[in-house]
């Protein structure tokens, strides 16, 4: 590995390089086997000999061979893995992405990166192919989000944009938001397309966000003593996922 | 703050430590709430002087104004915060707590601390008043778990034992657990009593454990193309725990 790639790669742990290389980094080996079978680019291959010898298919892709003590100098993860591979941020247009027919998550401000590569996985386990995300959410393309999709991230498509604009556009969908005080989702009528916001961990929904929501839902707690206050956005993600898809 | 105390609170970040001290760490503000309302009993607390002085009931405790500068150095946290206590573990004895008539959670080797902690507010949130972990499972009171049930630690009662001598104990309950070929759960009849085994995260439920379950459940995946290959197991349980509470 030269100087040059190594200084190529520590800088795509910062969005701004990300965006100036139009690239991000996946590393590990099960992320791989999902990658080669996605139809994103990839730019480039850093493989350990014998994950090479293995996986024959590295070899119709640009690739370099390295040593593991050169992975692991560069790597993000605790436990490096055999393969780290530089792949083409998509250009995704949300202008000819149809949203009418299903249903959406909308990201208000998710800061946590675990949590928005949680979210994604959920996606893509209910079968939900599009996420939108404002502006502020942290960005889909750090190593961690990208970890935390297990994969996920090659097959839902995910837009940043302007949240008002979004929804404004599409004020005539059903709209719902989770809130302290919305009605129990396990007992309300829901639909099976519109948009489906979560909001920021710490905040929730912003106000600005709150006059598009058509149902306010929320997940009841069945504590009594109500000592837990409130649960994490993934996890409240999940539950609601779930209760649309499963009826 | 003195060399031994900070001596203290670095080694109980090692399990070893917190045992035989019989001690573990709380940080921030608002587990600081949640601890003062519950019945774990408060060793030492160490916050700097304006939390003191808006909290006076600090003053009961026995307790040491520091510097933030001090709180930082020995911070597990990114984001330091005010107060840290040191609490007691206290002792839960699996014998005396009666399971028959709710819902336990039992976990077979979670490993991850994000996992553990989430899953114990997810539980706080459904009203499980049980988790029963198997040895092997990371330990509860390190700093990480810690932290992420969000003061859940001070609710739930958790267990640690031999599984096996557990499961054959509760043989004649119903003892639900989650496999790729179990039953669909939005389809299952679920009891309001009973075990709910959830397992380890690259592993799932061990062959020991297997053979104790009466009922094998699934969350279906509503992605037709199967790029999701599972959940994260935090996720699960969310999922699992809503469908059997809400019925």
């Amino acid at each position: 590995m030269t100087k040059n790639q190594q200084k190529l790669i520590n800088s795509l742990k910062l969005k701004k390089y990300r965006n100036k290389e139009n690239l991000f980094i996946c590393e590990g080996v099960k992320i791989f086997e999902t990658l080669v079978k996605s139809d994103f680019i990839i730019k480039e291959i850093f493989a350990v000999s014998d994950f090479i010898d293995q996986n024959f298919h590295v070899k119709k892709y640009n690739y370099t061979e390295v040593l593991e003590t050169e992975l692991k100098k560069i790597s993000e993860l605790t436990t490096p893995q055999k393969v780290l591979t530089l792949v083409e941020i998509p250009k995704k247009n949300i202008e000819n992405t149809y949203f009418k027919d299903k249903l959406t998550l909308v990201l208000d401000n998710i800061q946590d990166p675990g949590n928005l590569g949680t979210i994604v996985r959920i996606a893509d386990w209910f079968g939900i192919k599009n996420i939108v995300c404002s502006l502020n959410t942290v960005d889909l393309y750090s190593p961690k989000v990208v970890q935390a999709t297990m994969g996920s991230i090659f097959s839902v498509n995910i837009f940043y944009t302007d949240l008002i604009e979004l929804l404004k556009k599409h004020s005539e969908s059903d709209i719902y938001g989770t809130f302290m005080n919305g009605h129990n989702i396990y007992k309300q009528n829901l639909s099976s397309t519109g948009f489906i916001v979560m909001g920021n961990e710490a905040n929730g929904i912003s106000s600005e966000l709150e006059q598009f929501i058509t149902t306010k839902l929320s997940i009841p707690t069945f504590n009594q003593t109500k000592t837990a206050e409130s649960l994490n956005v993934a996890v409240a993600t999940a539950i609601i996922c779930s209760e649309f898809i499963r009826r």
